[in-house]
């Protein structure tokens, strides 16, 4: 039987969980206003104190069988990532919401609706990279430069420079706590069944590494208020979603 | 407030339906094998005779606010798509049922998934467009031949030609009836809602034009069958979709 | 012998000339500065009076084979093209010199460069298309507006909307006379061969239809200078370009 | 002055050279027949005995100011590269031509082309990347698959698997000694000025690096002949392109 586009499965565009991930990141954490944030978050999320982050990155994402699938179909395994997060809580427990994340894939776009991110195709995402062998370029230390640009359509929706200044430790990061987002499937004519449930999105195997801490700049099309920089950072991270939980108000 | 990109508004991936179309199609009418069909085809839809169609097109849709839109964001107007269709019946009632319709924009995939299609994501569309005023074309006439085919990944899931060979009227072209799909959005976790709806796709307002009728021929990695070709079409073709509506078995 | 990219052959990215056109256009004719405008042309070409144009246009181009092409290898009859030109003269002779020409295909681009267009490659060109069928679109009449963009990298190279008030004709459409271009290929190596050559491009079988006046306005990266409109347009056009001939200084 | 796109400067298509490289590869060294292979090898160069490589890569390329714009352009300083080369001579010294290389940007295709490699454009070109934190992935050892496809237009002109073995050295890379090409622009129309000049390309501060040996699989619509698989290898490299040399015949 073809699957459902939705429905993971061999032939559906997402395969089962869980999701396994590895990322490299270059980001910028600052301070957006809260009176703006708010348009933003939709309920039961609170912002909290205006902290966000904005990163894009590259991203190898794949399933248990991750080791076929990289080889066979390289396509369905990487994409790249550009998004702005808002610090909120739900109840007492603070976390991270994403207002908008957009990805270049067709399958990261589908599996991020399922899991309850609200996804966004880009038509394209670049972010530097270094290569260790280039003659002309040398590994990152203090004063390298990294920047990143997402498009969509007529515009830019997100874009950011960060200038390292030292090697930090993964502690250096902020932690937002959970990972919010909304599982959403509206009913949109007379008796259709929808779908509209708040959740935590269930990531586990978190690790962090080769983090360089600096300065940071960004701009977006997404209405965060005046901004004010905290710092930029670059650094390597690795997870895995296995799904996402309801939360009961 | 900032809309989530499946609830249809000024910031979603969705505008607000109804939503108009107007398209352009080069279609090959063929029959597959029944019991590979089954296959392609969930409950509670049931394969009919075996008749198929193929078809690639370019598709010009809006909302209510089309004059405004068609020139403000060109790239929200403007898609191909690719499809198989088989023709079904729920209960009594024959229609036509669509495995998977790829397609080149992420507000078509999302919009289609939303009311009942299979969409996913072809990396790019190609099919033959006439100019009148090309010095080296002429206008379609008897002997014209047309082409198409869909990317996506390592492969070419459709491609077919059709070979024009007189001038045809609308009632010329099969009617399969309704348009079958179903609403899914799955539970993957957990305590997680779901959506999982069989529906009747409510198409208004259709009209059909510039038919031309002659021979075909079609390729797809759909496993439909052995293929026997009945007839190949070109064709213009406008209608209206205002949403779908949930079938009670 | 597999032919090298830019020689005309069967397995090139360019086909034989000579070369057919057809094209829909969607142009803003302007005044730019001409001391702006002088940084953007090369001898042996003298800005004329500060008069241009912008378009964005969807083509379909064929060689002598098009009628077979067309369905064969759709992908390689059409492109999307957008470009600034500039009023300007060889000695007496006046006519249009384009600095720039985005285009979307490999083979548009590299066989413009070897006419002696001055094309780029752009990630993406949208443009209005309005479709007779779509019940929620009107056929062209007096206010019925259009726009198009070009993007390339982190930004949009150039933009334009015309909102048209009368039905035109061809003569209603500035003649700029002749098209002229640069064949460049430099040597960049001790003892490299060059070819640095003004040329006019060969242009026959012109004509025009469907067109319809109105008012315009166009954004560009290139340094035009303060534009100052003289009206919009959309029409029709054909064409055949079966090379380009040197000009003797 | 607006640049000419393939005039190398800071408003071309082409930065000024010398240009750095760093690139990941999956390759597949093979036999291919002789009497194929002359039919892609353009004289002066004569085949030598069947040795061939297939590659699909990722490279991170600059000029001398890479560092600036790595971080202000990335999207100018990264490409995915496939092709197929041939073991040649050119009199008695030794080299490889590569009858074809897809590249996935303007400016990779364009500086290709005017340093005497015959680049194409792909649609898309895409490889198996591992990642280090991905909870999913290992780390490369015996066993470790890789894969790449490039698509162009309505198929695939290369793809190829490598499983690799153990960890080798460069030297357990085949040495093919220079790297030859033909720099072409040619007259198409009367009196036009044309460039046809074989080359040896100017390589230097070449490095290789994390190389694994294995076995291979490829397949190509290029006609090699009968392909013999000698093996498989994954590595890094980097080097220097700073032009071409005329070859004098």
């Amino acid at each position: 039987m073809l699957d459902h586009p939705l429905v993971p499965g061999p032939t559906s565009a997402i395969e089962k969980g869980p999701w396994h991930y590895g990322a490299d990141y270059i980001s910028v954490f600052f301070r957006g206003e809260p009176l703006s944030l708010k348009r933003l978050v939709p309920p039961p999320f609170i912002v909290d104190d205006g902290t966000c982050m904005a990163y894009v990155c590259e991203i190898i994402s794949v399933g248990d069988s991750g080791a076929e699938v990289v080889a066979s179909r390289p396509d369905r395994t990487i994409y790249q990532e550009a998004a702005v997060g808002v610090k909120c809580k739900f109840k007492e427990k603070t976390g991270i919401f994403f207002p908008v994340m957009w990805v270049t894939t067709e399958w990261s776009l589908l599996r991020g609706i399922l899991n309850g991110y609200r996804k966004r195709l880009a038509d394209r995402i670049s972010m530097t990279k270094l290569h260790p062998l280039n003659p002309g370029l040398k590994p990152i230390s203090a004063g390298s430069k990294f920047g990143g640009f997402c498009m969509k359509g007529p515009g830019q929706t997100l874009s950011l420079q960060v200038a390292v200044e030292k090697a930090g430790s993964p502690s250096d990061l902020p932690s937002f706590g959970a990972t919010y987002g909304v599982r959403r499937f509206p009913g949109i004519s007379a008796g259709q069944e929808g779908v509209n449930e708040p959740v935590e999105i269930l990531k586990s195997n978190s690790r962090v590494s080769d983090v360089w801490i600096g300065t940071g700049s960004v701009k977006t099309e997404l209405e965060v208020g005046k901004i004010g920089i905290l710092f930029g950072a670059v650094y390597r991270s690795g997870f895995t979603i296995s799904g996402s939980r309801p939360l009961k108000e």
